[in-house]
């Protein structure tokens, strides 16, 4: 499983690179290669200063090892080895008419002393952060999610859906970091599903992320925006920025592990701002986004 | 005692306010006064988009009420009601040649169930962090926080020097947030020193502030910059971000014992930036600033 799912994730970064090459037609993405000195390393691919992305990060890894000190606390095991890849993308887009997204979607497995799985699961999922809301764009995401859930198990959808605004609440500001998606972690084996029933799902909402964001980008990458629409973009990325760094458990888990620094902050948005108290004007489209914010609703 | 340094910082605030407003030159302290539900509130005090000062605040507050369950763990004690009061200030200058200041000085007090005073002890500290390097200006701050240290104790100043170099030191990218200061906490009475003596020494502390600060800002404010200068500030300003929402026992305190917000979050920088992998050019400014925040030296 785990060579499954890495050849899936390597491919997968490839087509998701060369496609966003193509949308954004200036920038080209950096790739750094590199390892990590207990085991395993990662392909970091980084945009910078694009037409459309002014920065973003499609990244792999996969790392092995004995599983950290940290790790062994959090997941209530003793010593033993580990395996994870996986494949984590954050777009922060130029225009704040399109929206930011993120997805990542990754493989674990934990060893015995003879080397036996004692424990294996997949984790991910994907959600949008827009800076204006246009209504139509979020059904056409949730919508694509919901598709790609649907052919697997009915529930999927509306428990994922629900566990992504659980998850991605920033509690001190008592709001969402974005209008959410698919958020599922630990999908294990079980007595209805098998692993490669986990991997066909899990590869199913990784085939279908193109398809969810790339038509958004599309309708409004030529928007014309002014510096107030500009400097609102710049502000929400605050929050995102907030959300990272204070709640967000894979990056706290990354920079607590001694992971690879960069590839880690690759998520932070490229311009941020942070005005004390600032407040939208009540009726306006960014007061209509920020009440979305407040009260997560369902789109489809 | 509580009476005696509520007073004293509600004046060291009015005294730190005009002076910076006067300096300044265009803008002024915009006041909001809040109250806290559970007992208490305060005075924050913030500067946005001046000649010098592109953010800044200064502010105090004084709560009281039931130690909340979080700070009942933290300092190991039962059920119990508390007070608190301090001023804590961030100034985040336009020109990158002038440096971020932040310092904080406050007063504690436990009780037992008659009203009895368990514990009480004085924190607090400054530190000054730089975009660019001036030997002169670190020797400067420093020497001053060793004069007013030194007239109180010999060993305060290098105890305290030490304890701030370990205190704001980013870990996950291994190098200090600034080129220190003082930083002290827990000054409880011991044989040798009344709780008075503790409040000489810290308000000592808070009246060698400006100058220890303001003959940088007078010396520093009009030198011309280029953009790129700028944007070595604001990617700088970004690892003080990282350092505050990551590391920062204050702000994380404050985030989870559900202070204000607006005031809490008033210590970040107004423009941040961030680009993957950044790296000065080697034998640069910028290089050279970097080499001494990852090894903090004694600059008196």
């Amino acid at each position: 499983m785990k060579d499954q799912f890495l050849a899936y994730i390597k491919t997968l970064q490839n087509t998701i690179t060369s496609t966003l090459e193509e949308i954004d037609g200036k920038a080209n993405f950096k790739e750094d290669l590199w390892e990590r000195p207990e085991g395993g390393g990662g392909r970091t691919r980084v945009i910078e200063n694009g037409n459309v992305f002014e920065k973003g990060g499609v990244n792999i890894s996969s790392v092995h090892g004995k599983l950290p000190e940290s790790m062994q606390k959090y997941f209530k095991v003793n010593d033993c080895d580990f395996f994870a890849c996986g494949l984590s993308l954050v777009l922060h887009p130029k225009n704040p008419f399109v929206p930011t997204v993120h997805a990542n979607w990754r493989y674990f497995e934990m060893y015995d002393a003879d080397g036996k799985i004692i424990s294996s699961w997949f984790g991910g999922g994907q959600d949008l952060t827009p800076y204006y809301l246009f209504e139509e764009d979020a059904i056409h995401f949730h919508q694509t999610c919901k598709d790609a859930c649907d052919k697997h198990h009915p529930e999927f959808y509306p428990q994922y859906k629900k566990r992504c605004d659980e998850y991605f609440w920033n509690t001190h500001r008592e709001e969402a970091r974005g209008i959410g998606g698919l958020f599922f972690d630990y999908l294990k084996e079980t007595d209805s599903l098998s692993m490669q029933d986990r991997y066909d799902f899990v590869t199913e909402i990784g085939n279908s992320f193109l398809k969810g964001y790339l038509p958004i980008v599309e309708k409004r990458k030529e928007t014309s925006f002014t510096q107030e629409q500009k400097d609102w973009q710049e502000i929400r990325r605050g929050r995102y920025v907030e959300f990272n760094l204070i709640h967000d458990k894979g990056t706290l888990f990354g920079l607590k592990t001694n992971g690879r620094i960069e590839s880690i902050l690759m998520s932070l948005p490229p311009k941020v701002q942070w005005h004390y108290n600032h407040l939208p004007k009540e009726g306006s489209q960014e007061g209509k986004l920020v009440s979305i914010l407040k009260n997560p609703k369902d789109w489809v």
